[in-house]
């Protein structure tokens, strides 16, 4: 492999680094009066709409390993991850600022990479960069994203609204990006003294592209818009569905039971996991990162949802009393568990 | 010293830390629909008014030190820093939110201690903690805030509106933060094997303040306000009066003329640098970290600023052809120079 040209950033400066990784960003929301090169951006939310705002980072070495995970992808995926933020609670994204903390060890070239994914997903998702600082860090890189958005008031869904007898719809399917996860540490593992190595993917494409490029499910809100269904309470998918599904509990005090046989997992998937002797559904209620959106509809919505083909129904809301349970098919039932602090790796 | 309680992050898990953490954080903003607690915050802005949006991040080891930066003075900084930039486009902060990657090495009495310094300083300044995360870094501290306000359309304040013969205005004094910073590392290396250290610091407890705990200028925008004076361009001192001007400069493709004996300085400023053998006006031209506005007003307004009593009048702006420079008591020019990348410590 040809070697890639290395820029060092000290050569450029602070600016004429944020210059460089900032050119490629055209204006595209109406709703952006300021965006990059002030001390901060200044935005025309659409009249009579509420603004939304949301953060996440992202830490080198937790987060994110560099060994396997192309920066241009980890840029697409910083930006899902923040939109993804906004969806789950109906509302559009339009503006985004990125602050990264960067090591001297990574070129010029490099953080190119990691923007043209971040233009990619901008592009594609129609919201603007506006803003966001480039620092030195003292270790690996960091990523913060901030999301900003726009909903009518009563558009917009909180995790809190669940009601008894609501339905418990979940869009696409889990676990594929935890598998994802767990094949690429496993190549790594394998591959870790191998001169000139090949790791060993195939089949398994799919799982690749859910944890190193989710896309985040633009769709489902307009489809949601299109079809007039407002959920009773909505969250997207990053900690996993049990614990994700226990936020919506906590939050509109309630319980809920979710079938096994019903939760949606794709072949890859649970192929690997058997090839790896896990559990698919452990990979599923646990894995995270699958950005996909988890909500509730009144009972009443059932047909009109399933129509959809982009939802499956995997449960219902119970009394808060209840507790939250995944029922196995021969009926027993099992306590969800919320994730903990994720560890340090 | 008694040693203070230490409780490991571990044992309230993610979800206990940011309900511990954020218990003191009481909705003020009438802006405020929705704070912590959901996937996003959702904000109401004044009628008619423009939402404004900036981001800012601190690492540990190259943005403070925590050998001797208090966590309390550390987060309520953090906020002055984010809201200072908001105060520079003329508007009005009313949200804040703040992601942390922290560290095993903390204990959660740390982060109380941070978390009271960002509660101190959202109360003073009457703005609401409306969302953030809490992740586990790798290493040390990563502070990321990011704040959002308001101002109608015709108040906001860019870099880009100074014009020929303004006049080139700062608030406060300068170079105090970056000598209370040196002042700070000297105690550090002198006691670096002291076993009960006892730092000198009497006659020098502004620079500390100025660098420990700067107060963002709310004051100035209120006062501006009441006066109906809307200055051409504005920025705050963050990376010192050279590279600030020259951001004004670059923006409003103009030059400019400061008169080095109108530079505000502290009288302990110019103490410390004499004692320490540095030039205190290369402290306010370079140090940073000032917190401090520049802002330029027609020269019509020149007496009415003036009369505020808040503000030096330093120089003037210049046709673009004649560059950037400082002039000394005997007329010498002397060329502005910008900061360059932060290199690492």
């Amino acid at each position: 492999m040809e070697p890639k040209k290395r820029t060092e950033i000290s050569t450029l400066g602070q600016f004429g680094l944020i210059d460089l990784l900032t050119r490629e960003f055209p204006v595209q929301q109406a709703s952006t009066l300021k965006g990059i090169g002030d001390d901060a951006a200044v935005i025309t939310p659409p009249a009579g709409e509420e603004v939304l705002c949301t953060t996440d980072s992202f830490y080198e070495g937790v987060d994110f390993d560099l060994t396997y995970y192309p920066l241009k992808h980890l840029g697409y995926k910083v930006v899902t991850a923040g939109v993804s933020d906004l969806l789950a609670m109906n509302a559009r994204p339009s503006q985004i600022t990125v602050s990264l903390g960067v090591s001297a060890k990574l070129p010029v070239e490099a953080l190119q990479d990691l923007y043209a994914g971040i233009a990619f997903a901008c592009k594609e998702l129609e919201i603007d960069l506006v803003g966001g600082d480039t620092r030195a860090s003292m270790t690996g890189l960091v990523i913060t994203v901030t999301v900003l958005g726009h909903a009518p008031q009563k558009e917009i869904v909180y995790r809190s609204g669940a009601r008894l007898h609501d339905l418990i719809c979940i869009t696409g399917n889990l676990g594929a990006a935890y598998m994802g996860l767990h094949l690429l540490e496993r190549e790594k593992r394998v591959l870790a003294d191998v001169k000139n190595p090949e790791p060993q993917f195939k089949g398994y494409e799919y799982l690749l592209e859910k944890y190193l490029k989710p896309r985040p499910r633009m769709d489902i809100i307009e489809v949601l818009a299109e079809e007039k269904i407002v959920p009773t309470a909505m969250i997207d998918i990053t900690d996993g569905l049990a614990s994700d599904l226990m936020q919506i509990c906590k939050s509109s005090k309630c319980g809920a039971r979710i079938y096994l046989d019903r939760i949606p997992i794709a072949q890859q998937t649970t192929a690997l996991s058997e090839e790896m002797h896990l559990d698919p559904v452990v990979a599923a209620l646990n894995g995270g990162e699958d950005y996909e959106l988890l909500f509730t509809v009144p009972l009443a919505l059932q047909e009109q949802v399933m129509r959809l083909g982009l939802v499956d129904v995997i449960g219902h809301i119970t009394a808060e009393s209840t507790g939250a349970y995944l029922v196995t098919p021969d009926g027993q039932e099992i306590k969800l568990k919320a994730q903990g602090f994720p560890e340090e790796a």
